[in-house]
Formats: structure tokens, C-alpha cells, sequence
């Protein structure tokens, strides 16, 4: 089989390397083209400025989409499509919008369109989402859906080092980008969570503006050790559940007790877990980015193209409702300002510069979470952990109450 | 698909409820038999205690043996595979000495003999084992595999429980048995690293008397302690490595700094690891025993049969050759009696009753461990991580020097 790679960065150098080096080698892959831009030198004879080229040549199977970002990913998965290539691609942020888009044109093409390297990097989570739907309802996925993230909170709680530092540390080492705010403003869990969610309750979940979404940009030395001291470690987290034809979703900082597997899960590691109705809990942890279990995963969807091992089939035309009251939830929240009144409805407590609010809806949470940025533009909220928190056994026993 | 389960014991069950309740009804899949014993009252419909009556009923696909133990597993699932069906087992003592003659048998008479559910329980370990193997060569596995030993150290270094007292509480759990021997002793992870090992090298590794296997049945609470303030904890681990055609094969508890993947992995939970030549590392955690993530792990394979996708094909028929000399580690070995000469050649160091060995062959110290064991039948040793110990930063550091 005949692969041709768009763009020549880390996924898309990954492949290439697996491709000649590996065993896969015996099993006749081999790269026709890379597509790299009109200024870049073309060290390899397989690379070429021109899209056309590509998905004209007849004896191109597959086409690897790896160049990121939305444009032109977008169109070149659907030319590729179109033109009866395969596809399969990495690129979360195209397929959080477009998903239903290119498997529809797959299946008008006859042609397969994969993408288990776009969620959790090297974990077969969307495999192992996939496989739970063959024999189950999955009522709640939940988890740590960001690499870079996960190593800037938990070098900050193993260094005592402040977010800057930390962050500076991780661009230096390629685990952030210079523009980090896809990472900690929580818009890569969003979109990884978004193709999750798709996938499970077989819907199009197109339109995020109104999706509570709320990133780790605030998060200061002093919150995680606040946090800590009560018995918490702080993970960026995505979750969504569904009943009765609604589903909630939510991306945000959420406490686990030091010893739950969340607050566990070091460096630039996901973890990821599913709930179904009749199998229970199943977690899925690994790598969740990295070229060579990224370019694996990649490989991995070649090889079931190659041996005809069919993905699940979704329309992706289901209808459901998204709900912002359907999950409540206690909360941190730390402000300069007096937001004691703004939350007065949910029998707020405090500590310091840190209000407990007691089982408010999320999305509430989140709206009035952007009144009180306008105040204060370096608050900081995080969730707690939704079915351990009873007052009897909270960690958080000194507060005074709010008068 | 009609489905024969033989033995309706946890996994049985399982299988069963899942079948009658979860999606998989909207498959087509339906249970035909159940095989229990004589003198069990037939409280459902399905029940039989006549093999030869499931094996020779027409309309009967799939037999899932649920049995455990050796015999008569093994001359039932041979039975099944002659009269053509397919056969799916969770029963990894049977498989670790017959999966040669099983899968030879089901290659003769045209059926599927998948195993998923044999290693890491509803960890998709045997297939992220096998999917990796269709790229790569795959030099070393290593991992926790038996969640009852895991269960019971976790709990000791926790709630400083005595072993026995946490045994104890494991069986009243239900997760360790009346007879604790296969747990205890890493005759499970044996099995479980052999069936590995098989898949991974294509080798039949069926005469295990000479393979290193020490467990944690000796194991005090002091141990654990003392593991601790030097900055590690305990875990009963099964490893082995390949190269130019010799293999190692080890299961011993091995210590692992406090930070590590291995330290944090809770409870039953399993952690299994394999490095790829050209993929690197990837880690497969979850829960690795439990009724139903071990019975979804079936169903999966009943699907796969259904769907008609294939697993990796193995012969098992490549010769290579174990080696106690391969790896090198280093040891604490906890003795009464003066082990000193013994172990001399491998500059040992002393503290309190804990002797450093350093760099010894692993086939060596088994052996040497097995005569220490004639003079003090409660000695403990446990081997140190292999790539992370060098003397400079050793958290052993104040160990007096052996005369």
C-alpha cells in the first residue's frame, strides 16, 4: 500500500520513520509522497508542493493528514476523500468540527476515514470507546485529555515551581507550544472531548460556544498548595455524561484525592475512563502524545485499512439536548473580590482567599465564573470530585461561613 | 451467534449477564448452554452438565470454557475446537501450557481460539500486545499482572497491615482465594508473562521448572517500611527481555521509586508494559481482574469472531534459548542467617538485616535465594529498578561494608 503524508512535523515525521524502519516494511507500506509548503527544501524524493499531485496519483491508497490546525486540513481531507483515498488523520481540532463531514464523505467515497492518534496520542481510547459501543451504552467519559497540561500541574505540585516557570520549562522541552493557549485554556481537551462525545452518544456536536469551558492559565503555586494541604491534587479534566437524551460537558480543573489514579497520573501521561451502563468503569492510560506512539497509533489505522478491520459505523445523527443544569457540583473558587453575594444561593463557605460553594449546576458556574473575571482577571476556579464529596468526610472542615 | 459458557462461576456469570442485558442483544447473540457440574441444581433453562451434548448441538458457535485449572479445561476446549467451534478462554493456567496445542487445533479444523481476557483481565492487553507486534519487534514486557499481590501491597504500605492481616481481607473481598498459593507465590504472573512472552518472541515456553519465581508470601510489614524510608515502594512484578535469540524470564518483587508508574498503581489495578524496537514504550493499565471488565473482555472476543476479525496468526514454533546470565540486577535480600559468603563475589553491603547485592545475575540470585531459604524459610529479597540504580544515586547510601 501507497501512503502519502501531509506535512512533515512531528506525527507526519513519526509515520515516515515507522514506515521504513519497522516491521511494516513486510507488510509492503511504503510512502509515495510528503506534502511540505512551496519554500520548504525538498531533502526526500518523496516530497512535493502539490495537494493535486497526491490525490490524482492512482496507485496512493491512504493519505495521513498531519498537518494540524483547521485550514487547509480541512479541504485537503475532503479532496482526498473525494478522489476514493482513504484518510486517516491526528488532527483533533479539524475533526472536532468536521467529523460528521468527512465520515459522510467517506462513506459516499467507499473509502475508510480513521483517527485514533487524535485522542490520547498512543492509547487506543477511541478503540476502546468504540469496542465498549459494540456491546454497551456509555453513560460518562471522563479524564485527563491533555498531555502538556497534565506535566505543568504536576511539575508545580512535585517542584514547588510557579505556573511561568513551569511553562517555560515545557515549551523548552517541545511538550508546549510558543502559543500555549490551545493546552491551558483548555481548548484541545474541549476538542478531544467534543470527538468522544460524538462518538458515544452518536451525535454532532458542532456548536461549542456555549459549552463551560475553563483552563489552568490563573492557577498560581499557592492554589495547588491550598489544594494539597486538603488532601488534593488539581487535574485538568474533560467530562461529559448523558440520561434521558441530554448530555452535559464541561472542561475544567477538577481536585482528586492524593491517592485516586487521577492525581496519579504524572508528566505528560492521559488518562481516560468510560462508564457503561452493564460493563462498568474501564480507564485507559498511557502516553497521550509523543511522536512515536502518536505515528503508532497512526500506523495502527493503516494496518486495519490494509487487513479490512472495519471501525465502528456512527451517523452521527442523533439528537440530543446539552443541558447545563443536569450535573451540580461543588466548587473552589479564589478571588480578590467579595463574591460571597454572587453565589449566595449555594451556601457558600470560605477559607482565605477561597469560597466553597456547595452544589451548584455547572453551567452556573461557569457563566458566573465570567462575571467575576471581570473583576478580577486572575481568579481561579476548580471543581470537586462530584460523588465524594459529602460534608462528613470533606477535607475542607475550617471554613467559616459566608455572613 | 448461540454461545455455550462452560462453568458459571465469576466469569461465567459475567459472560451471562452481559449477554442478557447489554446491547449485545441487538447482535443476535444468544446463550445456547451452560455447562455446571452434576450435582449443581439446573437453576436456569441453559443448563447442562453434559460436554458432549454442547459440543455436538449443530447450532452452537462459540464456546466460552470459564472451568479454570488444567484438567478438564484443557480436554474440553480441545473437544470444542475438533467438533468446530470456536473457543474463547479467560483461563490462563490452561493456556500457559497449551496454547501451542490449542491454537495448532484451531488451525486445523478452521475456528477461531482467541484468549483476551487470559492476561490483564479487561485490559486490552493481548491485543495492544499483538497490534504492536504487526510493526514491530517487541524486546521487553514487564509489568504488575496479579491484582491480588497488588491489592495486598498497596494495602500494607497504606494502612501498616500485616501481610496476613491483609490476606485476610483480600479473601473477604473476594479478591484473593481460599488458597492464596497462585496469587502469592507469582505462579499467576507466571503464567500470565509466559502467555505474553509466547505471543511477543512466537516461542513455546512450556517447561517453566527452570524459570526464576520468587513471590511475596514472605513479605513483612518491616519490609515494606523499610523499602519506603529509602524511597520505594514494593511491587511483584513479571519482566523479560530479548535479544540475538536468547530470552530472560523473571517474576520477583521489585522495588520502584515513589514517583513511578508502577508505585502508583492502586488496589487490583495492572500495569503492563512492552518496549518496541521502533515504538518505544507503551503502558497498558486497568483494572485486571473483576467480573465484568474480564467478562467484556469475552465478549469482545465474541464479537471479533462475529465480525469476523482476525487476530495476530503465531505458529509458536520459534526456538530460542533462556538465559539466567542475561540481565543483571541489583538486590535486597533480607536473611537472619549471614548470607555474606554466599553472595560474596557481588559486594554486598549491609543494613540492619537488609543485604545490597550488586550487579548479580537474576538466574543466580534465584538460586542463591532457594539455599538461603533451607536456613531461614521466611528470607525476602526483591531486585531494584534495573536502568536506574547506580551507586551515585542510590537512596542506599549509609549501608555498612560486608567483611
Amino acid at each position: 500500500m501507497k501512503i502519502a503524508i501531509l506535512g512533515f512535523g512531528t506525527v507526519g515525521k513519526g509515520v515516515y520513520e515507522i514506515v521504513k524502519k519497522a516491521n511494516v516494511q513486510t507488510q509492503n507500506l511504503s510512502v509515495s509522497h510528503i506534502l511540505v509548503r512551496k519554500n520548504k527544501p525538498r531533502v526526500l524524493k518523496e516530497m512535493t508542493d502539490s495537494i493535486d499531485e497526491i490525490v490524482n496519483d492512482q496507485e496512493t491508497d491512504i493519505v495521513v493528514e498531519a498537518l494540524g490546525g483547521i485550514e487547509p486540513a480541512h479541504q485537503y481531507i475532503l479532496k482526498a476523500l473525494e478522489h476514493g483515498k482513504h484518510v486517516i488523520t491526528a488532527n483533533k481540532a479539524v475533526i472536532a468540527i468536521y467529523l460528521k463531514q468527512f465520515s459522510d464523505a467517506a462513506n459516499k467515497h467507499g473509502v475508510k476515514f480513521y483517527f485514533e492518534a487524535s485522542v490520547g496520542g498512543g492509547i487506543p481510547w477511541i478503540q476502546g470507546l468504540e469496542k465498549a459501543l459494540r456491546i454497551d451504552t456509555v453513560n460518562t467519559i471522563s479524564g485527563i485529555f491533555n498531555g502538556t497540561s497534565n506535566f505543568i500541574l504536576d511539575q508545580m505540585s512535585r517542584n514547588e515551581e510557579s505556573f511561568d516557570e513551569v511553562l517555560a520549562e515545557a515549551q523548552k522541552l517541545g511538550y508546549a507550544e510558543a502559543d500555549p493557549s490551545a493546552d491551558i485554556d483548555g481548548i484541545d481537551v474541549a476538542n478531544k472531548l467534543c470527538i468522544s462525545a460524538d462518538i458515544a452518544y452518536n451525535i454532532n456536536l458542532q456548536d461549542r460556544k456555549k459549552l463551560p469551558i475553563f483552563g489552568i492559565r490563573n492557577i498560581t503555586l499557592e492554589d495547588v498548595d491550598f489544594f494539597s494541604q486538603h488532601g488534593y491534587a488539581v487535574k485538568l479534566i474533560g467530562r461529559t455524561h448523558q440520561a434521558d437524551n441530554k448530555f452535559d460537558y464541561v472542561v475544567e480543573p477538577t481536585l482528586f484525592a492524593h491517592h485516586s489514579l487521577e492525581a496519579n497520573t504524572p508528566d505528560n501521561y492521559n488518562l481516560i475512563s468510560l462508564n457503561g451502563e452493564t460493563i462498568g468503569k474501564l480507564d485507559f492510560f498511557g502516553q497521550g502524545a509523543g511522536m512515536l506512539p502518536t505515528a503508532n497509533a497512526v500506523i495502527q489505522d493503516i494496518l486495519d485499512i490494509k487487513e479490512d478491520k472495519d471501525h465502528l459505523k456512527r451517523n452521527f445523527d442523533k439528537k440530543m439536548i446539552y443541558s447545563s443544569e443536569m450535573t451540580k457540583a461543588d466548587y473552589l473558587v479564589r478571588a480578590n473580590a467579595d463574591v460571597g453575594s454572587l453565589l449566595k444561593e449555594y451556601s457558600p463557605t470560605k477559607e482565605g482567599n477561597y469560597y466553597l460553594i456547595h452544589q451548584i449546576p455547572v453551567g452556573k458556574m461557569h457563566q458566573i465564573m465570567q462575571v467575576i473575571l471581570k473583576d478580577d482577571d486572575s481568579a481561579f476556579m476548580a471543581s470537586l470530585p462530584q460523588d465524594k464529596i459529602k460534608s462528613s468526610d470533606s477535607h475542607l472542615s475550617k471554613q467559616e461561613a459566608v455572613a
